[in-house]
C-alpha cells in the first residue's frame, strides 16, 4: 500500500463488489477519490490504524482474485485486440461497399466496452 | 444440486481456481466427468455426505462469485458480439481489397477466445 498504483485502482474496479460495504467505502475513498488514511479515518469515524488494516485486507482480497483468475489481465489483452479490430474496421469503412460492414463491427465493439 | 446444469459447469470453468484443491477435485469429477456422489466418495475415500457438503459449499462460492461480478454473463455477451464481428469480417473478405483487413480482424478474434 506504499503507492496507489493504477493496478489496484483497476483491481478494485473489477473485483470491488466482492468486498464488504465498509471495505468498498474505504477503497473508493483511497483509490478513486485520493483521500489520505487520516482523512478516511476522520470521515468514517474510525482509527487511522483501522482504515489501514481494512485497506490491507482489501488489497489482499483483490490481489488474490487476480492471481487466481487473471480476469483483469485478460480484459487488458481484449482491449488491445479490440483496438486492432477497430482500426481495421475504420479502414474497411473506406472500401467500396465497406461502410455497412464496418458499422456492424464498430457497433459490436462498442457493445463490448468494459 | 438437483441437476447438473450447463450453468454450474460454466461457473466452475470460470471461477474454479477460487476453490480449494479438494473442492476443485470433487467439482471436476461431478460436473466435468459426470461421476455420481457415491463414485466420488469411493474414489476419494470420504463419505457420500462429505462429498455432498463439499459440492454444496463449492456451488455457493461459484454462484456468489457470479452474482457479485457477473463475469460469466458478460463473457457470454462478448461471445455473441464476437460472432457478429466474425460474420461481418467474412463478408469483408469478399470485398475488393478486403481480405487483408478481414484477416487482421479474424486473427484478433481468435486471440480473444475464452
Amino acid at each position: 500500500m506504499e503507492d496507489k498504483t493504477l493496478s489496484l485502482t483497476l483491481l478494485f474496479d473489477y473485483y470491488g463488489d466482492l468486498l464488504t460495504e465498509k471495505q468498498k467505502t474505504y477503497c473508493d475513498l483511497y483509490y478513486n477519490q485520493d483521500f489520505s488514511l487520516a482523512e478516511i479515518a476522520e470521515e468514517e469515524g474510525i482509527s487511522r490504524q483501522g482504515v489501514y488494516d481494512a485497506l490491507q485486507r482489501s488489497e489482499a482480497i483483490l490481489r488474490n482474485m487476480e492471481e487466481k483468475t487473471g480476469f483483469v489481465k485478460k480484459a487488458q489483452e481484449r482491449t488491445r485486440l479490440l483496438e486492432e479490430i477497430r482500426k481495421a474496421a475504420l479502414a474497411v469503412k473506406e472500401l467500396p461497399q465497406g461502410a455497412p460492414l464496418a458499422d456492424t463491427i464498430l457497433s459490436a465493439i462498442d457493445g463490448m466496452k468494459e
